[in-house]
Parts: structure tokens; sequence; C-alpha cells
């Protein structure tokens, strides 16, 4: 087929960004079909193994035929396993009819699609995950992102809540444990949200993506909630370590559940059910499982973090949840963009730019460290590395906007 | 969490109608779990079995772990068996990165999102596959159905071509091998169509899922062509009998797939790497399988065929593709919705009323008779049998409308 520079395409379709992280994979992926070794730090890609049971229950699936279509809404066992799993968990009153399955990326498109119209304002605490500005985006809503101060660990406060109410958004969303930052919030912080937002009919989406990966501060789930303008999101990508399964869920009020069936129905048709059978076997294996990814992240994160802290040029705070580490790269006086970029070419670690979070974020980059150890720890090497010489080796960039600010430094 | 009436969704979000037979599945799936058996001609989930190859793909990539993500526009290796497949087929210079790993079905919700401004008009050649209709009323395009005729077999001819063009839409949406009529349109007209789209700078969405299951009639595809506002969307779906795997693909110029994958990105991210191995295989396998799944396909609907225009009461064309019949039931004086309801209700059967297919359908239901051979054959003859008893006993609706028709009519 042609090509051409001269198509036009919608006001949506010239509204795409994607997502950074996957760009930076696909070069990554290039990059090794040159023959190079690349160590990825960028995407929460984990190489933690996947429980056996869930393995095994996707291939016994497979095995006995299970390859046809089920119900939009999800595998009916499935949507059965998280009402049980939920209920277990305290969520009094919630059935099957309350959840819709769906990879929760996509979740985050149909809910905005669902509930907000062209020219509408979203609030999001930043940093945040890209998906949700690639999503506000793409639909044409209004961003409003808040920030969130690093000298609190980029916690929710009353007040940025308060700031957030007073912009009168549509949607707001809310991301506990964080991606990037690895911040938990406190009941207290999410309930004043979810009461601030019945005051005024705001929508409240809750991305809840790695709450079984919180290690040293407790989850507290918004699914206790009885709010009808809320939605939960959540995954089974990175409790169990199966990203690549793209399985994840609402919870929902039963009509706006209904809606979301609706919308996998029109855009997708449904999930694999052998998949969604791995899934409820998931839900089975539970804590014996989580208490070893837990385990495994929280030693990560710190050892890793140690690293970092240690080579007085970059730093960041030791997480409370997931894999990622949000490092300041301020000292290197170097932007995130060119840090990332020279990281890739020079190192071959790959890992994702501050801006990718949000505005203003420009001396951070991301690093996950859910890969194999060893790997991410070379990687983690080649980063301090890189940091070190870029101080003393200033760029043109830094050479030219912050000439004497490297006098003095020491290493 | 609570129920509410309440709520005001979006104007997308009021539009979503999703599909119908996908409703018809949850409805017999619950009747399933109340201990009811439910004969399946609702959707073409097919029951002949997957190539083993395809199964044993897909098995050895989740024993060796690959549950991580792929780059948004698909796995690269499944990316070049597709440019091989189809270059192998004679379409010249065509790369990998022409190809966009999606699925077929939100590949269709995808593309008219990328070329198409709400209010925009998109041309339908009806009877259609449900998701065109439902993604034009989602996005809030303007559908322009124009029925082909039954008296020629539902076959694109130049005249309705002449018609779509006249009516100056943004796109147009082709569908040969087609479902749910069967028929496969001849070179002659595809390329008249393209030519004439040429003409008028009218982008074309080419759904050719059913390609490869062409039993009575050659299969040309579009893809050949190098018109750029061309995009043809496939599946892996329906000929290799893995319609739960939900991995098609996009044909497009580089500049639309590039497009398409940062659509993909912010969407879902990626597809499993597991499944898209799978397809890989079945890439692989190919001819060898593809010979038998035609046969088969050719067997039942020429069988299921008779038994219904033996019945003197229902018709339908012997299809030249793919697993549909699309039955004439008007004999029976019932209107399509008020058969299929009565069909599931009392006699266990699901089948999809024909007005979901489009506007002025209402005389006709479609079967699909890819399940299962004897559970068909039983819910085919549960079809001939109701339609039977429908004539002779006519329901309040028929009484009051067409009283006289039935007189004299013999069995």
């Amino acid at each position: 087929m042609m090509e051409s520079g001269t198509l036009e395409f919608s006001k949506r379709g010239k509204r795409l960004i994607g997502q950074e992280m996957f760009k930076i994979l696909e070069r990554a992926k290039d990059m090794e079909r040159r023959g190079q070794r690349v160590f990825h730090l960028e995407l929460g890609n984990s190489s933690f193994p996947p429980p056996s049971e869930v393995t095994q229950a996707t291939i016994d699936a497979l095995m006995n035929g299970k390859v046809g279509y089920v119900p939009s809404s999800g595998h009916p066992e499935l949507r059965m396993a998280l009402a049980k799993y939920y209920g277990d968990q305290g969520c009094t009153g919630i059935t099957e009819n309350n959840f819709v399955i769906s990879p929760a990326n996509l979740l985050i498109n149909q809910v905005l699609d669902l509930i907000a119209n062209g020219g509408d304002s979203v609030v999001v605490f930043t940093p945040a995950f890209p998906t949700y500005l690639a999503a506000i985006n793409h639909i044409g809503l209004v961003p409003n992102p808040i920030a969130l101060e690093k000298g609190n660990g980029f916690h929710l406060t009353r007040q940025v809540v308060d700031q957030a109410i007073s912009l009168k958004p549509k949607v707001i969303i809310v991301n506990s444990a964080n991606n990037p930052t690895g911040a938990v919030y406190t009941q207290t912080s999410l309930e004043y949200l979810i009461h601030q937002c019945a005051q005024h009919g705001i929508w409240v989406l809750s991305d809840e993506t790695y709450a079984e990966l919180c290690y040293r501060w407790p989850f507290w789930s918004l699914s206790a909630s009885e709010y009808e303008r809320l939605i939960v999101v959540s995954s089974f990508s990175k409790a169990y370590s199966i990203p690549g399964y793209r399985t994840g869920y609402a919870i929902a009020n039963p009509l706006v559940a209904a809606k979301l069936t609706l919308s996998c129905s029109t855009l997708f048709s449904c999930l694999p059910m052998f998949t969604q059978e791995g899934c409820v076997a998931a839900l089975q294996v539970g804590e014996a499982y989580l208490h070893d990814v837990r385990t495994h992240y929280s030693r990560m994160t710190e050892k890793c973090a140690d690293l970092i802290n240690q080579s007085n040029v970059l730093s960041c705070a030791v997480p409370d949840a997931a894999f990622y580490l949000f490092i300041h790269i301020q000292d290197t006086h170097l932007n995130a963009q060119e840090f990332c970029e020279r990281l890739l070419q020079e190192r071959e670690t790959a890992l994702t730019p501050g801006n990718s979070f949000g505005p203003g974020l420009g001396s951070f980059v991301r690093a996950s460290v859910s890969g194999p150890e060893e790997d991410v720890l070379e990687g983690i090497r080649r980063l301090v590395h890189f940091g070190l010489e870029a101080r003393e080796t200033p760029s043109w960039w830094s050479e030219h906007t912050t000439p004497f600010k490297r006098v003095g430094h020491a290493v």
C-alpha cells in the first residue's frame, strides 16, 4: 500500500499521542533485533513468575477447547469469583453485576468516554499514569493537572482535593497505590475526596491496579464506597505478574456496569475465555502468592533506591508500593527527554521520561524494577554511572543554560 | 455500590447499542446456568477444533513465560509473518509496517474514529455486520445504509456502488465474504468500488474477516490495492476457529498504520504475546487446515440450507462462504424479534434477528451453523418446526394484522 503525507485524520485521530513507554519499548526491541542487548526499565513488565496455577488453568482451558466467545460483560465465572473476592474483603452487597471484564487501560478510555463529553474537564493529580492524559487528549476532554508535592511524598492532601473540587470538574481520576510515585493514599484522604465529590456530583475514576502490591503502607480501596458516580478500575496484570494477559475489570453500580458492557460489546465483543479462567485461578491463589511478590518488590525497590540515593547525583523516595522509582535527575543538568534518549542510545538502558507523567516533570525519570533482578541492577548501575558522568560532562544544553551551577559540585 | 437511575451519561455513552448477538449469548448463558440446554445459532463461535499447532504454540509461549508486553503495533514476529503471508499471495511491496495487530471488531471502531468526525456520513451495504452500525452510532457518524437485493444474492453491483458514491460519504464499508449473507463479491465490482472512491477521495474500510472461508466462489482481496485511503481489516478468529483469541489485524499504508498504532497504545497498550505466537503458527499451518475447515462449512451450510428450504415456510440461499444462513421468515407472519424471542424461550434455540443487520430486515433471521454438528442440526430442526407451527398457530400480532393470509397455506 502506498505511503502518503496528504491524508487528513479526524479530530480524535489528530489528538492521539499513545503511551511514551510503548514507543520506547518499540525502539528497544528494534535495537535487540539488530543484536544489541537492552536493559529494560521502561515498563512495568514483571519478570516474577506468575502463579503456576494461573498458567496451568489457562493451558487447561486451551486444551479443553475454550477458545470461543463469552458474554461481553466477562466470563460469568470470573465475575462471580471477583464478587466473592471483594465480598470476602468486606465489600457488602457486591455482586457479579457490579463487575465488567476489560483491559484496565481500555477501561480508563471507556469510562471517560462514557461519562464525559468533549470540552468537559478532568482533574488528574500529577505525576500520573500517562494513559490518563492520552485518553483525555484523545477524547477531547480538558485536562486539569494538579501537581502533588515531592516534599510530602506526592501524597493526596486535603489541600489538593479542595483545589480539585474548586475547579468543578466532570471527573477526578485518583490512583492509589500510585504509578509512578509508589505513594499509597490514606483512608482519610480518599474518604475526604469521595465526600467532597458526592457533595458536588463529580464522577470519580479510582485506578487501583497496584492495590495488591502495597508492602510498606496498608492499602485502602474505594470499592467499599457506595457513591454511585464512582468507578473503580483494577487489573490482574501487576499483582499476578501477567501484564500480557491484558485482563482487568471495572467495579461500578449496575447501571454503569451495564453501560460499560455495551461499550465492551461495541468495541471488542469480549475478552478470551482462557485468560479469564487463568484469572479465576489467580483469585484462588491470592495471598499465598501475593506475599511473595510483595516481599520481592519491597526488596528490589529498596535495593535500587539505595544504589540511586548513594550516587549523590540522582535521588528517589523508597516507594510504599509497586515497582517504580520516580527519580530526580536535576543535578545531571539534563532534561528527562535527553537523559532517556542518551541512556538508551549510549548505555542500552531504557526508561521513561518524567514529562510523560504530567507537566513540569522534566527533571524526573521513571525506572521500573520489575524485570529480572540482575538485568534491573545492571540497568540501575548504568543509570547511576550515566548520571554521574552527565554531571561532569555537561551537554550543549546544560552548558548554555546553567553554566555556573556545576562549579564546585562534589561527586 | 448503589444502584441509581439518575445518572447522566455522555453523548457517546447514550448512543451505545452493543451487539445484539452478545446480548442473546448472555441470556442463553443465564438459561444454561439455570439448568436448561440451549442450542447456539446466535454467534459465529466455531466448534471446529483449531489447528493443534496453534494451541501448542500458545501453550509453549505460556510455558516459556511470554506473559509480558509487546509493542503496541503488535508482536514483531506476527507482523513479519503476515507481511510474508500476504507477499506470498501476490501483494507486492507489503512489509510489517503495513500491519497493526488488534481485535478486528475493535479495529472497525478504531478506523472509523481515526478518519471520521461526528456528523460525517458512512455508507454501509446492508445486510451488514452489526458492529458497523454500533460503531457508527457510538461515534456519532451518520449511517447511510444501502440495501443490497435479495433477488441477486445480496451482491455488490455497479448500481449500488454508484448510489453510494452519489451520497459523497466520508467512508464506505465493504464486507466480502459477507456476514450474514455469505456473498463473495466479484473482483470487477470491488475494483469498480475502489476506482470510484479514489476519484472522490472516499475512505474504504474493507472487512475481510471471512476471506479464507470461501468455498463456492473465489475470494478477491482488496489488500493488493495501492489506494492510500483503503484500510483492510481481518482476523484469525474465523479461519482458524479461534474467535476467543480476539486477535485480528489491519493492513494500511504506513502513515495510517502508525496512527492506528497510537490508537492501540492509547486504548489497550498491546495484545497478549502468547495469543500472537499462536497466530504465527496459524499462518504456518495455512492451507492444510483451511481446506478442511472450508470442506466442513461447505457441507454444513448446504445440509442446513436444505433442511430450511425443504420446510416450505422458511427459505435461504446456500452461501458462497462462511457459516451463516440468512433466513427469510416472512411466511411465518412473525417479525424477527418475536421469532427469535419465542424460539429462545420456547425451543431453547438462540439466533439473531435480521433487524440487527440493518433497517428493513425484520423478516430475516441469521443462524450460525459453526457450532457442534449435532447441536446445530437440532437447532435447525427446532427452527424449522417452530416456523411451521408459527404459520399454523398465529400469534396475537399476526392474527390482528394479517388474518386472511394464512388461509389455504399448505404445510
